[in-house]
């Protein structure tokens, strides 16, 4: 007995005589069952239309793709073994952007990726505005309808870029959060924000991708990876999925930074997931030149001391225009490293006065002149814009302390911490320790994941062994809601402080005066 | 653990709270495994998008339709619990005329049937035509259509004559013939006629109504019931469910006689099953007035000795216009009662020359004169149209006989002979017996069953445990090819004198005198 070492699978079924009257589709069966114990799987009526033709054409040598679902496997196309194609589609579904992947899934090649804006941005940048429209019948069609239109004319574009044939396309992957997943497929999600937070929907059966509307092979299955909870959703499981933290000894943390701090701690034991809200500063969302990642955009800033004055890097290299949330994580740790921030998160304007200037009755420091920034105006950033980071910083910091208190681990018992998400990507981790964000570990045990919700979309294209994984991870999993009581929120006024008001928790920082 | 009684169950779901965030699919999930130990069923999108709504207005009391498919079970609809409606649909797909029952599935009892000429038949009255036509996409696509649209059609006046709603029909059971099966998915059909003889699908998965044009529920399933081979359809598969005999101890028979004389011989241990051509004289399909069962054809025939003259009986007691099968077989039978069709089948005009005439230089017999016939003419039967009987129950014999001594059964140890299709209720076992059509059992061993492949497809929506038994059969039966060699050429001379060349085979005819 093989393993099914791939989704698509080359096969000779027995010939046809008069001893052995099997029908053809028994035959598939028959050969699917011999060689790889899939006991049945299902098809679709537009398989066994085009399969009498296909058999004969093809002399009984066929090559098959498959899918799983949680009980059965799916036989999701059937072609003449030599030189057909099966092609995959992966799809991180962000709430401001998505990224599409088309996998070969005969030699589980990455061929062609794109990255596009969210269209239900339209109808508002977040989650709770796009619930709310979705309240009304027509609201929430539309929002589906937006997302599977663009989605259908990004896969056409990629196909055509890459010369592919859109009708092989047989096996689909998406990885959504719990809300994205639900107005992709047209669900009410109104449910999900209000308490006690029951989503509709968490275990996806696979479906047929052309009942939700996607434009690929009539017999093409959609996954969805599944929802944990109302705040945990199939990005994260993705996620998880894709960093492996699930078939390792040693404890793991798995952050995904964004207006939500999604969590999950543990091994191959246990899991242990929670989420709560971090505000969105870390996603560069709260001050005025705050900005998502984009051309033009600060991710990189350094104090120079000698000359008294801000560096920094821009993605593309371009004159400044804003700054994301690592520009300013890195810029809230170089301001306190330089002591022009104090303790408590407050501009020490005496020490550079030339940096500072009041508006409006408010201090701000002036991070790009009008002549170096790509606006004509000075780039500023306020007070309040400062303490809305560090509430941020402290919200999170606070969330992973309690999960980890929660189930008894001390955070410097944490082997490795994964930090998923395109954000992720760029945060600066010794940045995000000297402002008390993250945890103070040796650097070395933080590994930046990128986007790990289409990472772990795609490896679920290419490896079906993954789908065993994904039930171990489902049984394993717990959800927990992170309980807002008093002790927390004493937890998170002592984080509110720069790095912590317990700096014994920050000893790689103790070199910092203050 | 309750036993699934009906394929519908009331439940009710366990509450949300903030302890307890498993979403609302799961919960259906989670009662279906604890009462009914249903590990996981599969849903369909629009059941999932209705579901926030209906489970909340029905406080978690909802009333669910399951179907099964050998792998998995499949939930096709979700109500609140209260007075929801569910439907099940049986079709009997006949190649002449087909039947359509609607069922309460709630209750289980059958609400509305009707019975309707199979469209197609206006493309060509016999399989073999139909499979010519639909050699070419369009020709099967205008069959495919033809029924599609015709059962829609149907399936919409049984609704409004009842005041039920074709939204509230959730499960589907078609029993078919292999190719009218393969006709009404449109799959080709064409390899079912050539040798080998491979029919593209014998074992169909559980489809979506909708995907093959079903104007049913958005989540209706469709259960077509397999094919043994492609001349041993559903419709017999139906037909051994109904009868029972796969859970008996004795051994009987099934036939379901029409053109192809398909036999099933077996118990609870084996089933065999084959099929031979007939030909159409079964039927009445042969003879100038041979008419399939209708308003005014003769289904009844004795011949009156002392007036010298037929004495009939018309369905729907209307003015004779023709004659089918039963009275075919009756007519014979009495015609060599009295001596007025000799042992080789050849008609002794001397007896009675007032009721022959000649047409063309072929002698005719007159079995309703002009004045008494509803056409106005004489109904005639001539010579070829008896000789052409004569090998149609002589096939018949010579392939229960072949079939019983396949498996070295002597025909007398059947304990049940079961005759399916409408056709079969109307035989007179007596008239069968006496021609040598069947073989020389005691009268109440016949077991006329009806149109035994709706009645299969109506159990089946009535009782889940059928779907056991329909394994149990699928594992149990063997299809032998029936072997046309010498040997049965001699037993098909034998059979072709009345009742038999062995007068022994037919111990209770030894009163007649020839």
């Amino acid at each position: 007995m093989t393993k099914l070492h791939s989704w698509c699978v080359d096969m000779e079924l027995s010939l046809p005589s008069l001893e052995d009257n099997t029908a053809d589709w028994d035959r598939i069966q028959v050969a699917l069952k011999n060689r790889f114990d899939v006991s049945r799987s299902i098809g679709h009526i537009s398989l066994y239309r085009s399969l009498p033709s296909i058999v004969r054409e093809a002399e009984y040598k066929v090559r098959c793709s498959l899918f799983r679902d949680r009980a059965s496997y799916y036989i999701t196309g059937v072609a003449p073994a030599s030189q057909s194609s099966f092609l995959g589609v992966a799809v991180d579904l962000g709430t401001t952007r998505y990224v599409v992947e088309i996998v070969d899934l005969v030699s589980r090649a990455s061929i062609v990726q794109g990255n596009y804006a969210n269209p239900q941005g339209k109808i508002g940048p977040d989650i709770l505005s796009r619930i709310h429209h979705a309240s009304t019948q027509e609201g929430l069609e539309e929002l589906r309808t937006l997302i599977i239109e663009d989605l259908n004319c990004r896969i056409t574009q990629l196909c055509e870029k890459e010369g592919l044939e859109k009708k092989n396309i047989v096996n689909v992957a998406v990885a959504g959060n719990t809300a994205m997943t639900h107005l992709f497929l047209g669900i009410e999600p109104r449910w999900i924000i209000r308490e006690p937070y029951i989503p509709p929907l968490n275990k996806l059966d696979l479906m047929l991708a052309r009942d939700i509307g996607l434009d690929v092979a009539p017999g093409a299955r959609l996954f969805m990876f599944p929802n944990v909870g109302s705040y945990f959703g199939g990005d994260l499981f993705a996620g998880i999925l894709y960093c492996g933290m699930h078939l390792q000894e040693e404890i793991s943390l798995f952050v995904d930074v964004g207006t939500n701090a999604e969590v999950v701690l543990g091994n191959k034991d246990w899991l242990i997931a929670c989420a709560g809200a971090a505000g969105p500063a870390l996603e560069g969302g709260v001050s005025k030149i705050g900005k998502q990642a984009s051309p033009g955009v600060i991710d990189r800033v350094k104090f120079d001391p000698e000359k008294g004055s801000f560096v920094w890097s821009t993605i593309g290299g371009l004159p400044p225009v804003g700054i994301c949330g690592s520009g300013i994580i890195d810029l809230a740790a170089e301001l306190f490293r330089n002591g022009l921030l104090d303790f408590r998160g407050k501009f020490v304007v005496s020490r550079a006065p030339e940096l500072f200037v009041e508006r409006d009755g408010i201090i701000h420091l002036i991070l790009v002149r009008a002549e170096e920034s790509g606006t004509g105006k000075d780039l500023l950033i306020s007070q309040p814009e400062i303490d809305s980071l560090i509430r941020s910083k402290a919200a999170m910091f606070t969330i992973l302390e309690t999960l980890a208190e929660t189930v008894g681990v001390s955070l410097s018992e944490i082997s490795r911490f994964y930090v998923g998400g395109t954000f992720g990507n760029f945060i600066d981790p010794r940045s995000a320790i000297t402002i008390g964000m993250l945890p103070d570990l040796s650097l070395d045990k933080f590994v930046p994941l990128g986007n790990s919700s289409l990472k772990g979309a795609r490896e679920f294209l290419c490896r079906p062994a993954l789908f065993e994984e994904l039930l171990d991870v489902e049984r394993k999993i717990t959800y927990i809601e992170l309980n807002v009581n008093q002790e927390f929120m004493n937890k998170f006024s002592a984080a509110k402080f720069l790095p912590h008001t317990d700096r014994s928790k920050f000893p790689s920082l103790s070199s910092l005066t203050f």
